[in-house]
């Protein structure tokens, strides 16, 4: 699906089932970490005025979600608890660090990962759509996010492909790079899987 | 004006006149470190839904301020640049954590402190409307910035009752004594003054 070089493990779907409650927690924390890093992005490379106003509508959207997978913990009495620790990202940053220093901008990459980020929560929320099919409204608000996902994914390749002036050729050469790694993380992830987690 | 112990020396608004650009840009990193002041504060203390809702929502509020100063930069051609070293906000910190650890929440003082930076901007954008009074446009920001100001001091200042468990009496005490530390440090910056800020 989009980027992506490896489908999440039909195990991940099964334990989500069983955790739906964890899975709540970890999206609202994955929606405050998508919203943060876009800002953090523009507060490294404010630059251009187009990409600053981009990745600040990207922020102010991922906030709206935040706030409405709270209202889904809030009306369940759900807490909602400290960040854990993100492995996935960790590693997914280190992976962004490993590529080549060939010249490419690094905003580049960094657009790149997010974009492969969009890419992984797109995919998990076509799969959670089946978990809570019995659910009217978390499963028309995770249909609605999948929608939300593919467009972001979208939206940061083509901010990357504008911070490689047009090179077409390289943004696709370091999206799949990044999304092997990506894909080795997951399977990684998987094997010591003890949370649900909607990344990793 | 609001909790503020001392105003802004006449020569800020000095100033701010002769250089309105440096002044649009500082305000768009006051907005966007607003926003991100808000969310590390969701990412500290998640255990209050009420007020995480409540700080996402300011922090919304926040962005929309700074893509509207960023719209004002890019119709004037003017570069954001990156965010420079906040003495202002650092020394507020300093200064929070030297309060007396008496059994105050860190919270009650973080809110507190954020509601004081608040009354700061407030303070500044009735002097700035006095700046640019045949700048329809940004007059008319300025003046929805000031109401909007003094309502996130507002809200600020009731979570602090909130997380106080509505001890009044508290909240004024440690209100007054970030006002007074804000005051000294504002008229320490003011003597070093060679940039034009909204705080400081």
């Amino acid at each position: 699906m989009l980027c992506l070089t490896t489908p999440t493990d039909p195990e991940w779907v099964a334990l989500a089932a069983r955790d739906l409650e964890g899975v709540l927690v970890d999206h609202a924390h994955c929606e405050m970490k998508a919203a943060s890093h876009a800002l953090s992005l523009v507060a490294r490379h404010p630059t251009s005025l187009k990409l600053v106003k981009a990745l600040t509508a990207l922020a102010r959207e991922e906030l709206d979600h935040f706030d409405r997978v709270v209202d889904f913990l809030s009306s369940r009495g759900i807490d909602l608890g400290h960040p854990p620790v993100d492995e996935y990202a960790a590693e997914l940053r280190l992976a962004c660090k490993a590529l080549p220093r060939d010249g490419t901008p690094l905003l580049v990459d960094r657009l790149l990962a997010a974009a492969v980020i969009e890419a992984r929560s797109c995919e998990r929320f076509k799969l959670l759509q089946g978990v809570v099919e019995k659910d009217d409204a978390l499963r028309e608000f995770y249909e609605e996010l999948f929608a939300c996902e593919a467009r972001h994914f979208r939206t940061y390749r083509d901010l990357a492909l504008e911070a490689a002036l047009g090179d077409d050729a390289l943004v696709t050469r370091r999206l799949e790079a990044l999304a092997e790694a990506e894909g080795r993380i997951v399977q990684g992830l998987a094997k010591k899987a003890v949370r649900s987690t909607i990344h990793g």
